[in-house]
């Protein structure tokens, strides 16, 4: 299989499928921000503009940041790749299961990777125990909160352990905040404010999960220490946010509205989902994000296909083995539909 | 200034001006490239697909090469960067003066720099000297065909003996033909056909520069090892091409016409250009591209931007001083816009 099909949302070898196996946000992308990168069509004969000006404006007011402590890329994705090449790594912790991203760049510079388990019987929770992990050879660490694939967060008392702990070794932290926008009280989890005191700290954010909009490509990340911004300008095309993507994301920015109501369309369509597959007899986790993580029979995903319901199996992730399921939280009829599918799928094996 | 702000093209801090600044296509972009990119803003709710299959399929006929030999980039200037982090060189040669990505590129993986000057004394042409600098240490060389900023091409039977003795030292050889559609035979200049013989062979390919779409990002490569392309997919993110920049590339491979038609213009304005700069005074090199290279007074970008007119200072190329300027070949009534204010700016000097 292509290193390129490890991950959701491959809806081009499966038409007509309703997806799950993606996590963006349920209402689909703001009419505004398709409408200014329709307009900025008038606009590609020339070079993006390499100082992305009037994004990193509106974005330094959004995140209330200074601009210097911003940097945008092609995707989050491309960020976590150019933030590795930038800091070289030779050790780095990754907590699994997580995103295959993090694992895919710091192999990418022949770093080598250090797993941390989180184990079924604890939830898939990060634990005090991790905190032993955190030796002092390590040059990164990887933490994603909300988790990807889990949903499940960090415990704030133990992430600003963790931070001081990193610190204090003079390891990187790349956090990842990509699916706060969904948490019913992101700002108690968001540690932007906390940069000045963490020169090795690296957060990263994404338009593509908040507004819908995987497909123009564009994550930022927020970080105090100018120096690895530097570094990291250093090793990427300067022309790497494209004029839709530059376009679409200072409009994004105005979609306050649209950003409270998926949050609150958020909360109460995953207790429905969680309760319905609870119902349905999957062992659910305890997901405070936009998808729901679960566990089925191990054939689930080619039963919801015959239903055109694609669903994201987990097996590929590191520390996950057959049987582990991902779906994102939609809006209520689609919810019902997925429900139906899964009951139906879990039903027909008893 | 901010590593971001070595190219040309800066029209954000330069609104109202007329750019001959970059060298992309004259005829700006083919309004089929815009719709489709328009339209496909209705997709941008999904993933981009990371097998680009529509669009690697219709390249390949294009190209005329198996679809197993292309890759797909955010813009050529990502490959640059991808080639250089798949294959980890240690040593590289670069033909100055070039493009500086490749410099940029070569310095993010810490590989050591061997320049080779050409020089205004063989107007700035590559000679059989180079191939005494190929030697075994060598891990890649980077070479532009026609060069950018200088429009002049490798002599044919040159750049076999070249590619002969790199495959012999098993150098690696990044060989940009971006600009070669603007050659009036572009045909007599691709080695895309002779892939099959030379494993250490990465041809670069762009849309930017062809169908005038910068903004959108999209270039491509082809190669016929697929070791190299395997490792390449692995440094960068599986959704590193837009769904925009797909659906615009699929739809620019139709616009035979108007690649035809520019390259028509382009000969006859190059020809035009260069006259008019030669009678203006200035020191004019023989670019057989879509842009031309030329000696002026130090201060003639800052003269030609009192009236509107954005020219490329080549000063900050490696092996360039103060002095020299690539204008980009735009269409007539443009052109002798151009020569009038360049004429005028000379003769005030005098």
């Amino acid at each position: 299989m292509s290193i390129k099909l490890v991950h959701g949302g491959d809806v081009y070898r499966h038409p007509n499928v309703l997806d799950f196996s993606t996590n963006t946000n349920p209402l689909g992308t703001p009419d505004s921000v398709m409408e200014a990168a329709a307009r900025s069509m008038q606009n590609i004969s020339r070079y993006p503009d390499v100082l992305e000006e009037k994004l990193i404006h509106r974005l330094a007011q959004y995140e209330q940041v200074p601009e210097e402590w911003l940097i945008c890329g092609n995707g989050a994705a491309e960020l976590i790749f150019s933030f590795v090449l930038a800091n070289e790594p030779e050790k780095a912790l990754i907590a699994a299961p997580t995103f295959a991203e993090y694992a895919q760049a710091v192999e990418s510079v022949n770093c080598r990777i250090q797993w941390y388990e989180m184990t079924e019987g604890q939830d898939f929770r990060l634990t005090e125990e991790y905190l032993d992990a955190l030796t002092p050879d390590l040059d990164l660490v990887c933490l994603c909160n909300p988790n990807n694939p889990t949903g499940i967060t960090i415990d704030p008392a133990l992430l600003t352990e963790i931070l001081e702990r990193c610190r204090e070794n003079r390891t990187y932290v790349l956090l990842d905040e990509c699916f706060q926008d969904f948490l019913d009280e992101p700002e108690k989890f968001s540690r932007k404010k906390e940069l000045p005191d963490y020169p090795n700290l690296f957060i990263l954010k994404a338009f593509t999960k908040r507004y819908a909009m995987p497909g123009l490509r564009l994550g930022y990340g927020i970080c105090a220490n100018e120096k690895i911004l530097d570094r990291m300008h250093r090793v990427v095309q300067p022309w790497n946010v494209s004029v839709p993507a530059q376009a679409a994301g200072a409009a994004a920015l105005d979609e306050e509205e649209y950003v409270r109501w998926s949050r609150k369309l958020v909360r109460e369509e995953r207790n429905f989902l969680k309760e319905g597959l609870k119902k349905a007899g999957f062992r659910v986790f305890d997901s405070e994000a936009n998808y729901i993580f679960f566990k089925g029979p191990e054939d689930l995903k080619e039963r919801a296909l015959e239903r055109n319901v694609l669903i994201r199996s987990c097996s590929n992730y590191h520390g996950l083995a057959e049987g582990y399921f991902r779906v994102a939280v939609r809006t209520h009829p689609e919810n019902e539909k997925l429900l139906e599918v899964l009951s139906e799928a879990a039903r027909s094996r008893q």
